[in-house]
């Protein structure tokens, strides 16, 4: 714990205001154990300028290791007032969105498996290694796990680069995998847009050879799969090429050292207006010439195929054999997505350029228009592109790759107020069957009948009082949805039956006790049949 | 990120061999945004020892801030060779491993959701002090997160605290809810046990007051539907009572500071002689007397209603008042499981003590016994019991509860294990139809195809190569358990028809083009039934 010492106050001195005499201290902790591993016991650590003035000055003093923290941990057991929150950007995810988002993963899952992928799991840490160097300037946002055993840690960032590290770490060929997970970034948090700083992301990937844009169109086509089978129609889904990019900074007099720094600038514009970009621009270090040319190109062409043709003619870009490349690549793409029946909600747009520093080739997007039933702008909800040195930079052979990520929160967020919205009531249990009592003493019947119930699979439930009153029982059964009663009372038990209500028609009817299991079935089917009837 | 180079280097000093000098550097670098804000650009740190001999030195150099790091980051994009590996204890879920999981959690979640449990989710993270003093003896397993935000945060160590901090801070009266997800251990990880640092674990939990030992019935019921709806037969269900080994320990002797640390050494019974366990009283501080008596009283007893007249008559006991308590909760739990039909597989042991400090009354635990077919012990599957105080270590209002919670990551293991027995194929992929090309050039045919069945929800591949060989396309059904093959020709193109292979039969028939959707479900309801009858 030295470590976490030290990491404390390191900290505590770069967010907060503190002495260089608090820095003494945590240093002085931090030796204590390497200066003075058993037979010495005090020492001085001393923090001084560079004219040998002493700055500061503390006492090392050792103490007795390691049991010592659980016994700090045990001691306050007594009541403690505490701040009860979540971490900052983290949130619970109560049973209401809990219930949207089982339905909204599943629906997604099954377009993942519909295209032939696996699933794989990967820890919710890496070695703090494998992580760097592979986002760029977003690396900052990375959390670490402090050092309590040998090995740095941090929590993922996102899927892909463990994706490619387990095809790397397994010298796989290829693999198609889906992976649904929290990822965690150290951003900063604006819960109502659906922005946290511990997310879902769901995942597909293709990794392998293929036929140029043939796994890429496959990518394209699922985005709008998932999208449409969510029930949205009012998306767009946004695509460029890493090497067109390129090629039009190339074009524009930009040096390769800066490729990279000035993708990333282009990668705001969604966001931030031209001006700014163009000062984030010349802030890394582009003259304003090359900047304006770029505007010029990136800023306002969007189309599809035939932009691609409207490029191939453009002076500025002609010979470039970046930016023919990416247009064969472009072309075969809308190809492709026309074959599939692609909807035609595909925009070839030179604006966007996405964060991340691994794509080499295709780059896509999904965005979300606004609605009449949900007008919250959320931005982008989807994304992906091809990475074709990913897994490179963990072997030495490149496998290349093509996926996509979507990030599900802000899916949730629109879909919950879009439900608010339609004052649709969403339920949180899946009990089909409440127990009640209709008079007292009856408890050990009521555990027999529902021991009964669940035997038979059935999504039984009853009051956890002895004695409950019937109206009480009732209401449970309207709050919470649930849409049979059985109900017990003396006479019921003597004539060994019981009686079966119906929640909404409030129709009862006595049944035997012994085909109970298979009346309740029965009333189910019939109820499932009726709602099927009314939403036709 | 001083912090992290601070981290790296304490840690690296704590665990490896390494020289002052190294921490001079770090503490120099940790220092440097300290005392040279802006207009100094240089100075010295020293570590002295006692006698204020220079142990170390080093300078410390102001440099360019922030913008630094993402440099350095971006900098290794040349090939680096790393260790391939993920971190300690942790490990990637392959394909076939999801297979198995996805059926045992969904299975599981059924028999939760048939209890009229909600779902919850609460953050991969909570704040540090919410975990604090909570787990006892374990809390040093805990892992931390460095600060880099101002917040202490810990990664969940179980989901009950979790759970218990939901509803303190919710103000919730009753809750009923299951969750399922990885918690974090810094255990010493005994992979082939399937004892991890990161594991899943899937808990059901009943918050709020219920009559006496109804809700804990229920969540013993629950964990033999589980383990039975797994197909288990071959487990027992130990239950003991916090207050009565707490009111024996006092009929002994042992002082009541001293309660928690023996149940904690009881605890480990199950792995360790009654000579281990005696020796850790001891250490404890425990007189040979009392040991010796708790002996006598914890070792042998097991039975079930039995058990409880028994210890009732034991004249060392008579009279102790919570051993009459908890003695009247375990007869009115073997009525209450009699009447819910629970299957014989309770068993009362009065050497079950459970780790955690957390519990107040009744504590269960599943245990597998190895069988013919599986013959790894793994001990312990699941496990649970009451805890009424926890809530009311956040606010000052306790809210009674009982939960349980199951180690699925030993259930996968074994039930692996079984799979493997029996050589079963496991299915990795839900594709129903591969589209093959049987020549050369009909690379868009296929993609025509395809997208007419993935429109039609129809799970659905084919090659991403541009002309496979059509043994090849066979034969990637068959290695992954495809179905059904849709194969085009050219005589077919022509005939505006496709043929339908079925993969295990070989048999082929021509159907036309347009209606080719409905022949595929048909031929896979037709296989769906035969595969159903072989079964029977």
């Amino acid at each position: 714990f030295p470590a976490t010492i030290a990491t404390t106050l390191t900290s505590s001195l770069l967010y907060k205001p503190a002495s260089i005499r608090q820095l003494a201290v945590a240093a002085s902790q931090i030796t204590k154990s390497i200066l003075f591993p058993s037979n010495q016991s005090t020492g001085r650590i001393r923090i001084m300028s560079s004219d040998a003035a002493v700055v500061s000055e503390a006492p090392v003093v050792a103490q007795p290791d390691d049991g010592d923290k659980s016994k700090q941990q045990q001691r306050p057991q007594q009541r403690q007032k505490l701040v009860l929150k979540v971490p900052k950007g983290m949130h619970d995810r109560p049973p209401v969105q809990m219930s949207v988002r089982e339905d909204v993963l599943q629906k997604i899952v099954r377009v993942f498996k519909s295209h032939d992928a696996e699933c794989l799991e990967t820890p919710g840490a890496e070695l703090k290694e494998v992580l760097t160097g592979k986002y760029g300037e977003d690396s900052k946002l990375i959390y670490d796990i402090c050092d309590q055993g040998g090995e740095l840690l941090s929590l993922r960032y996102d899927l892909t680069v463990p994706f490619a590290r387990y095809v790397a770490m397994n010298k796989l060929q290829s693999m198609r995998r889906y992976q649904i997970g929290p990822v965690y970034r150290r951003d900063q948090p604006a819960m109502t847009r659906g922005r946290y700083r511990e997310f879902y992301q769901c995942d597909f990937d293709i990794a392998g050879e293929s036929e140029p844009m043939l796994a890429d169109s496959e990518c394209v086509l699922i985005l709008t799969e998932v999208l449409s089978g969510l029930g949205f129609s009012n998306y767009t889904v946004r695509v460029n090429h890493r090497l067109l990019l390129d090629g039009i900074f190339q074009c524009c007099g930009v040096s390769e050292a800066l490729f990279r720094p000035i993708c990333s600038a282009v990668d705001k514009l969604d966001k931030c207006s031209w001006d700014e970009v163009a000062k984030e621009m010349s802030d890394k270090g582009l003259a304003d010439e090359p900047i304006e040319r770029i505007r010029q190109l990136v800023l306002t062409p969007r189309g599809s195929a035939d932009l691609v043709d409207q490029l191939r003619e453009n002076p500025a870009l002609k010979g470039n054999a970046m930016v023919t490349q990416a247009l064969d690549d472009m072309s075969r793409l809308f190809r492709y997505l026309g074959l599939l029946g692609c909807p035609d909600q595909v925009r070839f747009d030179l604006s966007l350029a996405r964060g991340l520093d691994y794509y080499t080739g295709l780059i896509y997007e999904a965005v979300l228009e606004p609605t009449p039933d949900c007008n919250v702008t959320v931005g982008s909800v989807a994304g992906g592109g091809r990475y074709d040195k990913l897994v490179g930079m963990f072997t030495k052979k490149d496998i290349p790759c093509v996926g996509l990520s979507i990030g599900v929160e802000r899916l949730f967020t629109i879909l919950e107020q879009m439900h608010k919205a339609k004052e649709q009531k969403i339920r949180t249990t899946a009990t089909q069957v409440y127990v009640c009592s209709a008079q007292k003493n009856l408890l050990e019947e009521r555990l027999r009948l529902c021991g009964q119930l669940w035997c038979a699979g059935l999504p039984a439930a009853h009051s956890l009082r002895s004695n409950p009153k019937l109206l009480t029982q009732f209401q449970y059964c309207e709050d919470t949805g649930v849409p049979i009663a059985l109900i017990i009372g003396e006479s019921e038990l003597r004539d060994n039956k019981v009686k079966l209500r119906c929640i909404a028609s409030r129709k009862e009817r006595l049944v035997d006790r012994d085909s109970c299991v298979d009346e309740v079935r029965a009333e189910l089917a019939s109820l499932a049949a009726a709602q099927q009837k009314t939403e036709q």
